[in-house]
């Protein structure tokens, strides 16, 4: 049994002062320090003095497989961004091999996350993930816009899905991603929704992330015109928008990015159980603009995207740039949403359990300076926002890491 | 005589290749590495590798007086910023005396800044300042909308510009602040700003930074109203903004802020020599919005503003959050205008060469780590502002810190 005691703690959703948790794997009791001492006697004790303890995040959005990226990749634009991808992925994929992959993990959690969102294109990481720390729903990415490589786009997806299934454990689970309307041909993307109703899997999809995808959907014109043109000799697009999101009717559904949505797809996705997942810092440097997040009807939450749109799969970094991207918001609770997003509700759109400090949930939570001056108390949240850069502790399952 | 070599070289108009600087005090040559070996060889060799050699930044408007603050003060909005100021400003300002202001120039000087723009209310700062290695020319403040007491006002002020005046140095200039239209009389103004004319001296104005400020002056309404009264007993702004905008007409002036401008302001400001001097981290906390860049007529610059209002002085910091606040502009081509903004042309307003690499200049300059993998040549200044945290080296009159 250990005992942390730090000035404040965030449950997130309430400011506890002079509050400990005891705990082993789980957290087992909070209460204040002299009474967890008299009833663990025992208990090994970490005073973190000004500091608070709150839960660890999750990052619900991330592509590993890319984490060998920090400047191969051009940004300011989307196609630009795409074209770029093209021409270097074969250098980029092999240079994030198992070294790569394993500090990838490291520096997430060491920033203090402890479950993400992976989404994959090749599966080769999935053994690293299922035997990481982290929690990982693991979404199998299926792609392929042309019928006439529908085959083995679909065969290649139906294998690793399959054996990320037996991969699954408490800590690992399997899941299903579409890339986007504009790259899964209509059929693919069915079957493959059909193997997530059937197994009650949660799904991910990038949608509405340029303005170039809504041209090219809504349209068929803009820069994507010349893309499939040139590249797969394709003159039509892979989807109709309002059709291809009806496919996710009755399933449970991370939608990503969602930037340039319409008044109409936005009410038609108000009933089903749809989490928009807002990726800023990706957004900005692909040069998509900046999700309204009043205009949604559905929950959001932040993730970071992938380093192939990122500096950084930190998730106090990206809680920095949501609060500089949506400067409307006031600061003082649009940090405290932020922060409360990042852990419990994102650990619940996981399906992993945490992101709060509770008895009976597992003991993931993470230690943060707090500067000795702080006045009002709930300004705390924007504190640890603006001056985090890492946490001072992380400890996962109860282990420091 | 030293020579430092880094795989780029940005003067930062350009971007050099394989070329070297050799320097003492100041820059005295640029060729490549071979050529300076051969040209000086009993020179001392840096070899940074792949890493980029840049020009020291200027930061035009600081408060070094406020540094202690982490979390006293209240963000989220202007009027409880303003009112937290008045309330903890007996505690804040006297925990920053010596070791406090040192401790802030060294993080201004660490993290590759060699130049600022100090706005002083007290003058206490004033000695270490002209001692210290950076640049720094010193805005005394003047403030006061109270006719009672104007004379004590402008007496303090007349004494720390006197004082102010005689350390003057190739390092250290005498500049008038005027804190608002707001918060100064008419007459005030006008005073200060003819010992401005007298002396050519630069000035620095806080202006339309808040949508309370302009509801004040336009109206006479609005949060100001109540703070005016109950704190200082006045029922009417200080001034009206055009007759206040008129008394810059001949003089150099850093309008800061300048959010909540009409159109009619931005135009009378056309044939003005005026800067405007964006603080967006500082706009963001205190609920201000976010400035219009392009829709002023005049240049502007960054500035992080005093610790009164921002978490860091670290101009990477600042320039990670413009690219967040102005998420429209393309990310590739914003940076290296920000970068050429806060290294070139803050030199230039604030009057001390530096900010280019040019022989004859001050052999002011950093080293900042660059990725391995940089593919776009173009890219770097993007790559520099996400990656760079601080510096890999700061060079002062050719001394390493
Ligand atoms: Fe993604
Ligand atoms: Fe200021």
């Amino acid at each position: 049994m250990q005992i942390a005691y730090a000035k404040y703690l965030l449950t997130p959703h309430t400011i506890e002062q002079d509050m400990a948790i005891a705990y082993d794997k789980e957290i087992i009791a909070i209460a204040p320090l002299e009474k967890l001492r008299a009833q663990f006697p025992s208990a090994e004790i970490h005073d973190y003095g000004n500091a608070a303890l709150l839960p660890t995040f999750a990052n619900p959005h991330v592509h590993l497989e890319f984490s060998a990226n920090r400047a191969t990749l051009s940004y300011g634009d989307f196609l630009v961004w795409l074209y770029s991808v093209i021409e270097h992925r074969e250098d980029l994929l092999p240079r994030c091999e198992k070294e790569c992959l394993e500090e990838a993990i490291k520096q997430i959690l060491h920033s203090g996350t402890s479950a993400i969102g992976e989404i994959s294109s090749y599966g080769e990481e999935m053994e690293l993930c299922a035997a990481s720390p982290l929690r990982v729903h693991f979404f199998n990415e299926i792609i392929g816009s042309n019928p006439a490589a529908a085959d083995v786009m679909y065969a290649s997806f139906i294998e690793r899905y399959a054996r990320s299934k037996k991969l699954e454990s408490p800590t690992f689970k399997a899941g299903i991603a579409i890339h986007s309307p504009y790259s899964v041909h209509y059929i693919l993307a069915k079957k493959a929704l059909e193997i997530a109703k059937r197994d009650n899997a949660l799904v991910s999809v990038h949608y509405a992330e340029s303005r170039a995808e809504r041209e090219w959907l809504d349209h068929a014109t803009g820069p994507f015109k010349k893309f499939f043109k040139e590249l797969l000799g394709q003159s039509t697009p892979a989807n109709e928008p309002m059709r291809f999101l009806e496919l996710f009717q009755d399933l449970r559904t991370l939608f990503v990015h969602m930037i340039n949505t319409t008044d109409k797809e936005r009410e038609l996705l108000k009933n089903f159980d749809a989490t928009i997942i807002h990726c800023p810092v990706s957004n900005r440097l692909l040069g998509n603009g900046v999700l309204d997040i009043d205009a949604l009807h559905n929950p959001y939450t932040l993730a970071t995207d992938g380093l192939s749109s990122n500096y950084s799969l930190n998730m106090y970094e990206e809680m920095r740039a949501a609060l500089f991207m949506h400067p409307y918001k006031n600061a003082v609770t649009f940090a405290k949403d932020l922060i409360v997003k990042s852990t419990d509700f994102s650990h619940e759109i996981l399906g992993f359990p945490g992101g709060k400090i509770a008895p009976g949930l597992p003991a993931n939570f993470q230690i943060v300076d707090i500067p000795d001056d702080l006045r009002a108390r709930e300004e705390i949240y924007l504190h640890i926002i603006l001056h985090t850069q890492l946490p001072r502790k992380v400890i996962i399952d109860g282990t420091e890491l």
